[in-house]
Formats: structure tokens, sequence, C-alpha cells
């Protein structure tokens, strides 16, 4: 609350004139016209991100899943449903930007077909098939002049091993990992705990509220993005 | 808003000693720690008709699935996230009510097996088993010494042919219907329209603000339970 209310310019202008695209948020994937497939993600973090990106000097997009947050002011902000929403909202930005921060829990699979009427439940059992959805952070990672490109991992067990695989396997210059099966943190929580790996380097941000951390994550990127370019 | 703020002797109060269990909302079905099934539910309709039947005289226990509402005032209010949570509450409460009106939009089946830990997606296809839930409404409508029973239904297509078939299956006394393909009304509007069927009888009731209609919702079902009691 402090933070957010602070005035720009008592925080050192680390991204000033960077262009940041952020996700945030779940993705919906549709069953039929009344059920979907979700996730338990608030969009407390991306939001958080877009919020701090633009009062360290960025110009921020932000593509967002359902949530029920209010709009971070001087936002571009885009609303999506599905992942392959997510994705072309992504793309239609991704040639313009500095850093892309995919903080949204992007579902990993949609429905193979998405009934038109609603499912009638006339059987005892019911099979759904899924077939996986496109992977937005490693499509915009393999694209010709690529963004300094962040992920999220969250896990339920063997964090950072997961983690340092899905940073080399999707080409990513960072990846925030955290463990989803502490409830204190992560996934609706207002606080936040993070290890942060990179390519030989990492850094643990201790338990904070999502506002602070969201500052100190950017400004850890910010070096890192500096370094690399 | 005019309803809420007036106060209740200006409303006859013709469920006045009447105890009400009200359920509301959509359920929450877990695929895995972080992964679930659910319906775009808001809970707007089951929350307006808690607030109205107190407004109305009765005594009211409003059983929630997840939604972003603000607990009706005077009400008792259970918070549940599945189907098999909102059962048990219903059950605990449905041998001391007068009536039970089933708004809640349940979730019709859960994952045949929860996964512990979050699914990888290693695979290119996954198949989800589902099984029926137990069906909240029918259960209570069997009991003995039952209470005078609720239902609605949300259907896409064939809407009375659909609800009047729900209505003498479970044993209902009255079942309100409506289209939910309309997106004007429904799911997450504030906005309703809805047709009531019981037994050799029926009642529209035009678009109008949930408030309102619940408000004379109620006082159809008041007249309909005094009659049959």
């Amino acid at each position: 609350q402090i933070i957010e209310s602070l005035p720009a310019f008592f925080l050192p202008q680390v991204l000033q004139g960077k262009k940041l695209l952020i996700t945030a948020g779940p993705t919906q994937e549709p069953i039929d016209p009344v059920r979907y497939i979700s996730n338990h993600s608030s969009g407390k973090m991306g939001y958080a991100l877009a919020s701090a990106a633009q009062q360290l000097g960025a110009k921020v997009t932000l593509v967002s899943g359902p949530t029920q947050l209010e709009k971070p002011i001087n936002c571009e902000h885009i609303a999506v449903k599905s992942a392959e929403q997510m994705l072309d909202a992504c793309q239609q930005h991704a040639q313009q930007i500095d850093i892309f921060i995919a903080c949204a829990a992007v579902a990993d699979y949609k429905l193979t077909e998405v009934a038109e009427q609603k499912i009638k439940k006339t059987q005892h059992q019911l099979s759904l098939q899924l077939t996986k959805n496109p992977d937005i952070l490693a499509t915009i990672a393999q694209q010709i002049n690529k963004p300094f490109c962040v992920g999220f991992a969250a896990e339920t067990q063997d964090v950072e091993h997961y983690a340092k695989d899905k940073m080399q396997r999707k080409n990513l210059d960072m990846i925030v990992a955290n463990d989803v099966s502490n409830q204190a943190i992560g996934f609706n929580s207002d606080q936040n705990a993070v290890a942060v790996y990179w390519q030989n380097g990492q850094q643990n941000f201790p338990i904070t509220d999502k506002q602070s951390l969201a500052i100190e994550l950017l400004q850890l990127i910010a070096k890192r993005h500096a370094q690399t370019n």
C-alpha cells in the first residue's frame, strides 16, 4: 500500500524507456457454454508486476485472463479468456517489446472439442479429451529478435529442478520459481516468496507482499537485461 | 438497490417464522492442487434470494460455492467449494427447514480421481475421467419430511421441456427455468428473466434486476408453500 502511493520519482527509473509485455491471471478453457477448466491463479502477482514496472519507468502492456482485480493505472490492459486468445494478444505485441514477463497461469490443456450445447448429465461416467495448449512463453522466446524473456514456475514438488529445466527447454533468460504447495504464498495469497534462476546465477527473495516483491524482481530483471543486451 | 435499502416492514412478511436453506454460486471440482473444473455462475441470483428471503421475514442459511460477492446481512453463511462439501452442509441443515431453494450451479461431474500433485504436461493428449456428483436437490427432495423444494434449471435449449422433466424426476415442488444462451440474462448478469413451473401451473417473470426478481419469486414460493402444506 505504501509503495503504491509513493510518487514514481522516489524509485530509480531503472526501466525508463523500456517496453514490457506482462501476462497475468489464469486462463479459462471452455468445456461447453457453461462449464470450463481453470486454475487458482488470482492474477495478483502479474498485476503487481505491471503496476511496479510502470512505477519504474516502463511502458506496460498487461494481457490478463479473467480476474477480479482492478486494472493498474497507466498500463494498456487487454482482457482475454483462453490460452489461444492470450497467445494472439501476445504475438500482436511481442515484436515491439524489450522484456516479456509471462506470469499468467496458462492452462496447459484445452478441450480437444468444445461442445456447442451444454453437455447433459445422462451418463454416470464422462471422459474429457484434452489437447496441449500452445506454449505462449516458448513461442515468444523462439522468435527472431526475441525480447528478454522471464518465466514463472508454480510447482508443488522439486521446485528448483522443474524451474531450471523449464528455463533451458524454453530458451528463457530468467525464471521465477515458487512452491504453490505452501498455502501462505502463491495462488490467491497477498504474499509470495520466490527463487529466481538465470544462466549461472540465482537469488532468493524471502516472503513479502506481492507489491514489494514486484519492485525487487523488476530491479533484478532490469539489471540482468542491461547486462545481457 | 432501492429494495435493499427499504426497511423490511415495507414488505409483507410472507415468510415470517419460516426457515429457508438456499444454495448459491458454482462449485469447484479439483483436478489437482492447482487446476479445477467449474462453471460461469456468479452466485448473484442465490445471494439475491437469500437477502430477499431475510427481508420477507425468513431465517436464512446460505450455502455458497466460491463467489466474489459480499455475504448478505442477517443470514447464516456457509462457504464450500466442491459439490460433496455442499451436500454435506445441506444435509446438516435439511431436517430443520421449511423451504429448500437449490440455486447453486452444482458441477454435475467431479474427477473420478483427484491428483495429489500437479499433473505434468508431458503428454500431448490428456484424458480426464469424470464421475457424476451426488445430486444435492434430489437427495434433499427424497428425504422423509422433505422441505418444500425449489430447483433451478439453466439450459441452453428446449428450456421448458428440460425444466419440467427435472421437476418430475427429482420430486420437486417448483422449478425456476432460465435460458442461459441469452447473454443479457442469467450467469454473471445483474438481470434475469425466468419461467416458473409447478404441478398444473406456471408463471413467467419478464426481465428485471435479480433483487426485484428474488422478491417476486419468494412471494410466489411463499404462496405455493402455504397452499401445499
